[in-house]
C-alpha cells in the first residue's frame, strides 16, 4: 500500500488530542461533574457547534475572541453548485467561543417550552482562534451550570455554586482547594464610596482583576492611568487587602457599611454577601474551602452580584480552576427581558492538561477492559466465546483475545495495558468446567468453576 | 432592557438543538452504547473537530462530501493582526466529516503509544455541509467502533459486530431488529463468476446498494447503462434475492462454491461468512436477530469482507439503524502500512430523531431532578437546605424551592416537569424532625421522620 507521504497528518496546532488513557480520565472527570450538576437538578442541554455569526456578535461583539467562521468546500466534482452552497452575508454562521451566548439564544428559542428558573449544564466544545500558546488551546470542553430566572433569582442560588464546586473537587481528588468568593457591587459600591467616577468604575475592576498576574505595583501604574487620584488608589489596595476570617472580612464590611451609609450599592453588596454565606453554611461546605477575597473581581464585564474563583492551594499558578458570578442583563439579549442568573465554568481540557503536566492527576489505564480471556488453543474459541459473553453479562468489561500468540506474551500485553485478570481455559479446564483467573496485581492465580467465575472476579477488582 | 430586534438567533439550518427532556434522551442512549461498547473492551478516543483539509482529504478526497472549512474572525479592535491570523494554503484547516479518516490520523499520530489490535469507540459530533432535508443534518453524532489490527485481523472480530449490535438495540428497547449480514468478496466473486469485467465491480456493488431505494427495476436499468448483459444481471438479481434461513442460504452458497471452484474470491468469501456466522451463534446472537442478505453491499468503496446493516422490522423505511463493515486499506492510508480493520456505526442524531418522530422513543423528563423540597415558609430555609443536602448525599437528585409561592403551584410546577416526590416540611415538622413525603404519582402522602427520608424515597423512586 502506498504511503500518501506528503500529508502532514498532525493535528492542527491548538487542537488537542488525547491518549485513551486520557481520554479515559476525561470521561472519569466529565461523569463525576454530571452526577454532581444533576444532583441539584441541572438538566444537560447542547446547543449547535455551529450559531449564526451575528448572534455569536450580538453581546459585546464578540469581545476579544476571535471567532472562526464557516465555509462550505465543494467536492472536486460538484463544483458547479458552488453557487449555491455559499452561505454568507446574514446567512454567515461561526463555530461558538463560549457557552454563555448560545444559552441566550437556546432560551430565545425555547421560552415557552423551559420551565423558570432553568438550571441547565453544558459540556460542549467550544473554539476560539486565539495563538496557540502553553496551555491554551483553540478547542476545549468548558462545562459550565447557570441557573436563570425571569425577573428574579433568589441569593441561594448563588449560595449552592460554592456548592456545588466543593463537591466536585472533593471526588476528583486533587488536594487543597479554596473557593474565593466576593461580591461586584461591594466593588463598585467601595470605589464610588471614595470617589472614583461612575464611568471608570468598569475598567478599575478590570485592573483589579489583573493583580494576582501582574502585582500591585503595576496596579498602582494602571490606576494612575486611569486616572485615580493616588489616595484614592490607596484605600482601594487596603480595600482589597483586608484579610481575615469569613466572619472578620463580613465584619469589617458590615461595619465599612454603617459608617457609609450614602453607599446604597456597597450596602446592597454587604448584605448581599452575607446570605450567600449563611446559605455557603447552611449547605455544609467546610469553613476550610471557601473564603471572602476582595480582591477577586473577574475580567468579564457582565457580572453584577456575587463573583467566585477557585485556587488549588500549593499550584496557586494554575490560576483559577472554577470561576463563575451573577449577572443581569445577559441571557435576555434576544428577549428583551430582564433574566438575572449566576453559573460557574470549569474550563476542563485546560484543567486536565494542566493537572496533568502538574502530576496531580495521571491518566487511566488505557482500556476499560478488566478481563483478557487468553487464547490457549483456538479449538476451544466456543468456549472462549461463551465464558467472555457470561462475564459480560454480569457487567464485567472483557477481551477476548483472538490472536494465537504465547501465552507469556499474551499475559505481558494484558499487564501493559493496565488490564488486571486473565482468564485460562486450556483442554483440561474446558473438560472441568472450571478456569485459572490470575491476578496480574497480585501475581496470585487460582482455579474457578466457570460458574463461580463472574462472581469471582467481581469481588476481587479493584474498587 | 433593549431587545436586539434586528438579530434572527434561530439555529443555523441543518445544525439540531434539542429541548432538555429530548437531549436527556440522547444522554441516556449515549450512556447505553458507551456501556456495551465498554464491555467489549473498546477504549474511547476523540479526535479534534478540525483537522488539516489535507487529512480529511487524504482517502477518496472527501468521496462526495461538502466540508466546512474554517477562517478566523477578528474582532473589530484587532483587525491589525488580519495577516497573522489568516491560514490558509496548506494550513487550511476544516471540520471532519466523518471519523474513520481522522481515526486513521489518529493511528498514524500515536502509533508508538497504541496497543494492537486497537478497539476504539468514538462518539464525536461530525460536519458536512449538505442541503439540510428532512432528517438530514449538518451536525450530527455517530457513535463508531473499529478494531484496527496491524497487518492481520481475525475474522471473529467481524463476528463481534452483531453481538454488540444486538445487545445495544435490545438494551434501548425499541422492538424488533434484524441484523442484515454479507460479505463483499461474495458478491465480488460471484459477479466475477457471471463474467462482470472487473472494472466494473465497483460500480454494480453501488447499484445494489441502492436496490431498496429505487427497485429492481431500476437496478436493471442501471445495469444495464454499465454494459452489463441481461443474462448476467438476471444471474445477479437471482443470486441477491437467494432466501431462506442463515443455514439454507449458507448451504447454497456452498453449494455454488463447490460448482465454482475457479472462483477464488467468491469461495474465500463464503468461507469468511461461515466463521462469522459460527462466531455469532457462539456469542449467543438470538437467531430471529440476523440473517444472511446477499443484496446488502454497503455504498462505501473501502469495504472488503464482511458487511453489515440493521433494520427495524416494520419500519424499514428508516434505513439502515446500524451499519458497518470490514475493510483493508483505508486505517494505514497514512503509514502506508496494511491495517485491516472491522467497524460499525451508529448515526445517533438522525436515529434519534427519527425515532422519536416515529413515536418509537419518547423524550425523558425534561429534568433529572427527582425530588423538590417545598418552600412552606421562608425562615426554615436553613431545614430544608440541610435536608436536600442529605438526601444529595444518598444520591439522590434534588431541587430546593427557594421562591416562595403557594404550594399548589410548587406541586403544579414539579408535576409538570416530571419531577416525582415532593418533601413538604412546616415548623410543625421541623420541630418535630419529620417530612410530609408526597409522591406525584401515585398521589400518596405520607409522614417520614427525617432520619429515614432519604430510604423512604429510594425505596419507591421509579426504576
Amino acid at each position: 500500500m502506498a504511503k500518501s507521504e506528503k500529508i502532514n497528518f498532525s493535528t492542527p496546532s491548538g487542537f488537542p488530542e488525547f491518549l485513551p488513557g486520557e481520554k479515559r480520565l476525561e470521561v472519569y472527570l466529565l461523569d463525576t461533574i454530571r452526577k454532581v450538576y444533576e444532583s441539584y437538578g441541572f438538566t444537560p442541554i447542547e446547543t449547535p457547534a455551529v450559531e449564526r455569526l451575528e448572534v455569536l456578535q450580538a453581546k459585546g461583539n464578540q469581545g476579544d475572541n476571535i471567532i472562526y467562521g464557516i465555509n462550505p468546500i465543494l467536492p472536486p466534482n460538484r463544483q458547479a453548485e458552488k453557487d449555491k452552497a455559499g452561505e454568507t452575508g446574514s446567512e454567515a454562521r461561526a463555530l461558538k467561543f463560549d457557552q454563555t451566548v448560545p444559552l441566550a439564544a437556546y432560551i430565545a428559542r425555547h421560552l415557552n417550552d423551559l420551565s423558570f428558573p432553568f438550571a441547565r449544564y453544558q459540556m460542549d466544545l467550544v473554539f476560539r482562534g486565539e495563538r496557540a500558546k502553553d496551555g491554551r488551546f483553540r478547542q476545549f470542553r468548558q462545562c459550565d451550570i447557570d441557573v436563570v430566572g425571569r425577573r428574579e433569582l433568589s441569593l441561594f442560588y448563588d449560595a449552592q455554586m460554592p456548592a456545588i464546586i466543593a463537591e466536585i473537587f472533593d471526588a476528583i481528588n486533587i488536594g487543597d482547594f479554596l473557593i474565593r468568593i466576593n461580591n461586584r457591587k461591594v466593588l463598585t459600591g467601595f470605589f464610588s464610596s471614595v470617589g472614583v467616577e461612575a464611568e471608570k468604575i468598569k475598567s478599575c475592576i478590570g485592573i483589579i482583576d489583573t493583580l494576582e498576574k501582574v502585582g500591585e505595583a503595576k496596579v498602582i501604574q494602571e490606576f494612575e492611568k486611569e486616572g485615580v487620584l493616588a489616595e484614592q488608589t490607596q484605600k482601594i489596595i487596603d480595600f482589597i487587602n483586608i484579610k481575615g476570617s469569613v466572619d472578620e472580612v463580613l465584619d469589617k464590611l458590615k461595619y465599612l457599611a454603617q459608617s457609609a451609609q450614602e453607599a446604597e450599592i456597597f450596602n446592597l453588596g454587604v448584605t448581599e454577601l452575607e446570605t450567600v454565606i449563611s446559605g455557603v453554611r447552611n449547605l455544609g461546605v467546610a469553613e476550610n474551602r471557601f473564603c471572602l477575597d476582595l480582591s477577586i473581581a473577574r475580567g468579564l464585564d457582565y457580572y453584577t452580584g456575587t463573583v467566585y474563583e477557585t485556587s488549588l492551594v500549593g499550584h496557586e499558578a494554575l490560576g483559577s480552576i472554577c470561576s463563575g458570578g451573577r449577572y443581569e442583563e445577559l441571557v435576555g439579549v434576544f428577549l428583551g427581558e430582564k433574566m438575572p442568573g449566576v453559573g460557574i465554568s470549569i474550563g476542563l481540557t485546560r484543567l486536565m492538561s494542566r493537572l496533568l503536566k502538574a502530576g496531580i492527576l495521571n491518566p487511566l489505564a488505557a482500556t476499560p477492559t478488566q478481563v483478557i480471556v487468553v487464547n490457549v488453543q483456538e479449538d476451544l474459541m466456543p468456549v472462549y466465546l461463551n465464558v467472555s459473553q457470561t462475564l459480560r453479562k454480569a457487567g464485567i468489561n472483557v477481551v477476548t483475545n483472538f490472536e494465537q500468540r504465547p501465552l507469556g506474551k499474551q499475559f505481558q500485553q494484558a499487564e501493559k495495558q493496565g488490564i488486571q485478570f486473565c482468564v485460562i481455559i486450556g483442554s483440561e479446564e474446558a473438560a472441568a468446567q472450571k478456569a485459572a483467573l490470575k491476578d496480574l496485581k497480585t501475581r496470585e492465580q487460582i482455579e474457578v468453576p466457570l460458574e463461580n467465575l463472574a462472581e469471582a472476579i467481581k469481588q476481587r477488582l479493584a474498587p
